[in-house]
């Protein structure tokens, strides 16, 4: 594959960043990629697994010479990432991030920045529950999809170039205005990660039931909860308080309908239950069409047939 | 592996009937099995795929020579099976089902059975999304836990055969009384299985988000739940009316939880949603190290290395 920038610069060394490093290398889509990482534990595993062809200790030095800058740092420090990297960024150079919500960060980013760069927050849809700089992989974003959520003034130019590195790393990209992204996302993942830590939570809680049996007995349908529920901690603070319109408004709607639903349940209406989980079989059915989950029936687990 | 039983009925041929079919005839635990399905089309597709060594069109002709009769039937129809096949059991046979339920169970299926059979209720905590003859495979047992669920009375070597047939269907076996076996559920599958049903319920009753974009940008967390909210509606609208107390309590405690982190999103309480995000992935690693899950970074999609 072609080359796509010069020389990308990883802050923060993550989950995202590992995997975007790997991603680059697997298709040669950078010529040079270095990183920088707040904390010296970070940057020191970074250098001994050949994470980044250099890791800088200021993070001035990393953005210099840089042709690309993501930002790969937790929302909650985005804006205070970008004021100390605004006066060191090259003429021209692309900044991007990589975080879950996009109007907070635009607002806390924006402002920092000069005017002779392009600002294009993106956000790629892939992850894992693991975190830091050992969990990344190179197929994360293969056949995944990433938001760029660029201003309406960006440079054309400057947003194919980040496409192709993100088409370049396996990624189908899709653009889309600010506000939009943040509720996409507060239904397809904010509201659903909450709930799903609720609900280990009371797990957890629940003197009847000790820990042992709750983890024991997680294949009836939890197990998939506290995957969802062993995310980062600090990642998804962030999320919950940088997109708290969105979020509150969609667990407002999930609380009103499981209030039916378990009003169905204590008056033994059957027909409404049976209803809406015959609607919600039709969803699942069109993720396995759109490519974005396997319809193996034993979820690649364990089985050889059936994979 | 050694012979277990000489013959074998499953009453109902979905799932969890095929999947221990299949699971029968690869460590040829019974020497026959026979099954009987209520509907047409099912017995015809079962004979058609060489599920049953026989398939009786007659569900007392299918019962009447059989050492264990398993009823795989939803648990809203099972004191119905129960009552058809009672005056067909031979003496001393084993009755069990694989109900999600125990308690509800228990009392629509007991009091029909003669004195001269013994009933074992058992549920193996095993399953897919996907529902019907065809969804069976062998392994699905393979390091899931099977919970039996016996009266104090029952003979010892009656469990302790039906426990040899699950053993060698590859469950770990453990017995648990049937009001404790229907809280741990509650906490484990039912109340989780409500709440994903819920969450893609609002997803596609959202009219500024299209289903289509749900479907596009579930990786984001939201394919978890459709996977779960997918499964079969007539087995899981019976589960919560059979299980009403436990899962209303559950839900009971959740929704409380759930108030308590939206209002700490409300107010930007960062502490609180941290300290109990963190708490949450501890559980994640228990179900990691009790082999109830992969620790793969990619969950098994797509990479290689990583599996």
């Amino acid at each position: 594959m072609t080359k796509v920038y010069d020389r990308v610069a990883l802050i923060g060394l993550g989950l995202i960043a590992s995997s975007m490093f790997w991603a680059m290398k697997r298709s040669g889509l950078a010529g040079e990629v270095v990183g920088f990482a707040r904390s010296a534990e970070t940057r020191d595993t970074a250098r001994k697994i050949g994470l980044c062809d250099h890791v800088y200790d200021d993070v001035k030095e990393a953005v210099k010479d840089a042709d690309l800058v993501v930002l790969c740092v937790p929302v909650g420090v985005m804006g205070t990432v970008a004021a100390e990297i605004a006066g060191s960024l090259k003429a021209g150079a692309t900044v991007s991030d990589v975080g879950s919500v996009k109007q907070d960060v635009i607002q806390s980013v924006g402002p920092h920045l000069p005017d002779n760069v392009h600002f294009i927050p993106a956000h790629p849809l892939a992850g894992t529950e693991h975190s830091g700089p050992e969990a990344g992989f190179a197929e994360l974003f293969d056949n995944r999809w990433c938001l760029l959520v660029p201003a309406e003034n960006t440079s054309t130019d400057a947003i194919a170039q980040l496409r192709a590195l993100w088409e370049g790393m396996g990624s189908n990209v899709e653009e889309m205005d600010a506000e939009h992204h943040d509720l996409v996302l507060a239904v397809t993942s904010h509201a659903p990660h909450l709930i799903a830590y609720t609900m280990v939570g009371v797990a957890d809680d629940l003197g009847r039931v000790t820990d042992g049996e709750v983890i024991k007995y997680s294949a009836a349908g939890f197990r998939d909860f506290t995957r969802i529920a062993a995310s980062d901690p600090t990642m998804w603070r962030d999320v919950f308080l940088s997109n708290k319109e969105a979020t509150l408004e969609i667990l407002g709607r999930f609380t009103e309908e499981l209030f039916a639903l378990q009003r169905a349940i204590r008056t033994g209406d059957g027909d409404h239950l049976f209803d809406y989980f015959t609607r919600t079989r039709a969803i699942r059915r069109g993720i396995i069409e759109a490519g974005q989950d396997t319809a193996a029936p034993n979820f690649g687990r364990g089985a050889k047939d059936g994979e």
